[in-house]
């Protein structure tokens, strides 16, 4: 079998160890938190049946997913209970009935009257009402009990719930803001809940969630489940927010150094955008990590050192501007491991992980499925 | 078989008549520029045998590539002569060397004495010298005679030759300045070519190019080979850059309303980045694209109407900042083409190519392979 030292470059690499610890801790931090609350793990960054088999140890619990496809694939594999928690153009809903005539229970979103329209003569589809709880992306107005009831009215049996996804918490990087605006979540979602309720449409399903409020939530009075997603793998963005140390950080891309160039303080690696991804999410954070921040193949991060450029196939390594000290003597053909901005982006350039364990040998390759 | 209407989205969508004439136009300029310098279309934005097969009418000529999967799928499918025009890191010597020995005829570049040395002691191994033009990225500084003098004598018999990429054209947005980028290119060439002949190291392959100067170059005395890539399918970078009218782009991803918002000016479409890819390119030109330019599914552009935001499934189409006028009103289940700020970068993010040929029927479905 391959090691990190044999394997063809770029490669992306999942620490196996990693990942399920950081599954653990959010399953026991919510466990201890809201013991009656759903947990469903949302698998738009894994999209992979083999990364699910080792999160859930076999298991088939409750799953969010983003596209139809993941829906299929993880339906294929015995998953019987899916929320596909994005909005779905009506052309997809005989896709999702013909899901639920294999008994797969999907239920769907939706933020608007057209689409519950469609939903209604579309047979027996449970759908969730997307809420806007904090300005940050599609949804109805929290509030907005007169939009809610028409959409619910519309939906008909439909008609099963609520969801929210705290987009907002993603600008945030302060643990008490963070525990305020998971509260704020719960609290909204549970507004909507209560003004459909008052209007005659039972409201059983209160979905809530995101990575950067999971380990925060204190209160989840009101709300019967709760999603994220990245955590699993973690990446500088939500480092960037202060939920993510960098030793949980389980999803890197394996490069090799091919041109070193100390006169300049720059080496290139043959990782380039089309492994790491154009995701530049850390842009915007108190620290930039460029294209992703670098270490040593054994996963040591090395201080500094980036990647301040990319082309398609190359990057430039190099200290961060403004940093002190210098670049490592790199040698062409060494190693480096670099950790992802956003683990969804990188992951989705990739066909496949390497699967390691904290040490220098690959114990396994694991399939992803990427498309729609 | 598929129309527009029909195909599940979202979906990448190639007008093949757009791309042939793309293809036909390019090759007849150099033709009649420079007739005896060989053209060696660069297919890492094509990733497809289907596509080759289309552009270049069922032949097999020289081609350009950025990776090894590349070279192996194209030289499984018939391409013999074959330049992997990116740094190539020593652990890949081996397979390179494998593909010769199928009969692949293969060559590859470097910019260092490290895998100049690498190479020398990798049998019958053709390379070229990849060269600095303008600071861009990788290479030897072209007038730099006594690096590129030891680079060549420790390639040895296997020195070929030297290469370039004008880079900074894509800076440039005027036609007299690409037309003296593509000079300069030309010349700077030509001097590390004199330079290695005044060593003594015959010089046989000067291979220089670019899609922003493909079309302005005017002078190509001294070079053997002109490579471009994007200008195939063309994209909103070189739209900015000038080099591209928008009825050139061949490429789009094909999406679907799927929430309205007029309150607001926006709606959002089932592509986000995961479709569109990350890639901002047009940010920094006159005209910003957001993450792509909204069309009819006809092909028809929208004026001012862009891709503002982009989540993981979900872009917001709304005005261009500062555009007057209003989003048209869109219906939920309308059907919408989005123009990719970067051919190569949105390909990617797709397994296969839904094609059209000016029309609404969906006359083909092509592979693509991605990955390394």
């Amino acid at each position: 079998m391959h090691s990190l030292a044999t394997l063809p470059t770029p490669a992306l690499v999942l620490d196996r160890g990693i990942a399920a610890r950081n599954m653990a801790r959010m399953r026991d931090h919510l466990a201890s938190v809201a013991p009656a609350v759903r947990f469903r793990p949302h698998l738009k960054t894994a999209k992979s049946i083999a990364v699910a088999d080792m999160l859930f140890d076999g298991g088939r619990p409750p799953i969010t997913v983003s596209t139809l496809r993941e829906a299929e694939e993880f339906g294929a594999a015995g998953f019987t209970d899916i929320l596909y928690a994005g909005g779905i153009a009506p052309q997809k809903l005989a896709a999702v009935a013909a899901l639920r005539r294999q008994g797969i229970n999907i239920t769907i979103v939706t933020d608007n009257l057209a689409m519950a329209q469609a939903v209604s003569t579309a047979g027996d589809l449970p759908t969730l009402i997307e809420l806007d709880v904090d300005g940050h992306r599609a949804g109805v107005a929290f509030d907005d009990g007169a939009t809610l009831t028409a959409i619910a009215a519309a939906l008909g049996p439909n008609f099963a719930g609520v969801m929210t996804h705290a987009g907002g918490s993603y600008a945030l990087s302060d643990a008490q803001e963070l525990a305020a605006a998971a509260d704020q979540e719960a609290a909204r979602a549970a507004t909507a809940r209560r003004l459909l309720e008052q209007a005659g449409h039972a409201c059983p399903i209160v979905s809530i969630g995101s990575t950067p409020t999971g380990n925060a939530v204190r209160d989840l009075s009101g709300v019967t489940e709760f999603r994220a997603g990245v955590f699993m793998f973690g990446d500088l963005v939500m480092h960037g927010i202060g939920v993510c140390p960098l030793a949980d950080i389980a999803l890197s891309v394996l490069a090799t150094v091919i041109g070193t160039y100390p006169e300049r303080g720059l080496a290139i690696i043959d990782a380039g955008w089309m492994a790491l991804s154009r995701d530049r999410g850390t842009s915007g954070q108190a620290v930039d990590q460029g294209y992703g921040l670098v270490c040593l193949s054994d996963g040591t991060p090395l201080g500094d050192v980036i990647v301040v450029q990319a082309n398609q196939e190359h990057g430039v390594i190099g200290l961060r501007p403004g940093a002190n000290g210098q670049l490592p003597a790199f040698q062409v053909g060494d190693r480096l491991r670099i950790l992802p901005n956003h683990a969804c982006a990188t992951a989705a350039q990739h066909g496949h992980y390497w699967v390691v364990d904290g040490t220098d040998s690959v114990i396994a390759r694991w399939e992803r499925f990427n498309g729609w």
